[in-house]
């Protein structure tokens, strides 16, 4: 994909002009957007917490309760974005940078096959 | 931004490059991807818990604080990115085609200045 | 309050006597249960979200706002005894221990006043 | 167990009296407190995360991760009683109530062996 849809920044001014046109930005703080994100991953949460952990992929993969799915995550995206906008983070150069972190403190040779437990 | 690193799609092969070179899709199931991500988000909450809400933008501006927010934040994208994709859905266009809909359901005449309370 | 009903152990007993009428222990594992935990999290979550933080105990007097968080806290705690008695842990004796920890950890003289900051 | 330590309205003042003595309650709103309460439960879940569903009973009774465990199952009630007593919510009888009112919504006869699922 190579259109706008498929960029942070654009998604961001999309969502502050969202909230512009409704004068919504004043219930916009970084901790009620968060209680907000965590509404939307419940809702998530929700749509899985019973199928069995082998069947989700499967399962989700009807239409209906891929859409569910979609919309969730959607929702969840869509708060995180705010979030990082409102806090003047630029999210997706966050993301790169952390990804790069991770390549040099999970190096293959190390982790290969095993799920870093945590204690 | 225009770079690559700001397209979702391109953080998604990403992801799943880091994934694959450690062996680790065999832990990358709906539900345990779902928990990754609640453990992101509450780290992102543990941040800004005990911080009046009117001083969060400010006290996050912080370098310190900002760079935490911002790991935190990196995280829970890249457990949503991931789980996008093992489930097949193309989390841009989710979320373009949800703002659509909000768009409508929720038209500025009708909501202007006012927070929908969820009962 | 000297009654059954607030007794950990016997909202323990309770809750187990519900899942095996229905036949529902079967989804009981420890991971499903925890997505249910989050999932009742977030519709708490989403009650409070946009109101304002100095506003929220007043707001929530009010009989139909209590009661919906009432019935939101009621399924967290009823999810998080469950996932006590699946793992085989004594809720009440764990809480009591981890707060005889908390209390030495934090003497008053040494934090009063002061929210501990998660960096 | 029938000692004072598994009755939540003696939980409620144990905890009530801890943020007294460290002059915490300034810092107990119920935003704040639902924030800390998803730390909470997001550390309970990274423990959860990257088992597999059909192990975590059995790797969860090895004695050092049941102790975590424990330990964050505790840091979760503690916010949640902690949540209710700022409220003024008698969370024991709400659980109660709301057991109630899921046995009437869920007959055995109709819903046994099934998981009610959300869409």
């Amino acid at each position: 994909m190579t259109d706008a849809n498929d960029s942070i920044s654009a998604l961001t001014e999309d969502i502050r002009e969202f909230a512009r046109e409704r004068d919504w930005e004043q219930f916009h703080d970084p901790k009620s957007l968060i209680l907000a994100l965590v509404g939307e991953v419940g809702e998530l949460a929700e749509l899985f917490q019973w199928v069995p952990a082998a069947d989700a992929v499967t399962e989700f993969a009807e239409p209906a309760r891929k859409q569910r799915a979609e919309e969730e995550m959607a929702d969840v995206l869509t708060y995180l974005v705010r979030l990082a906008d409102v806090l003047g983070i630029d999210l997706a150069s966050a993301t790169a940078r952390k990804m790069e972190s991770s390549r040099r403190r999970f190096e293959p040779k190390d982790v290969r096959g095993e799920a870093p437990i945590k204690r």
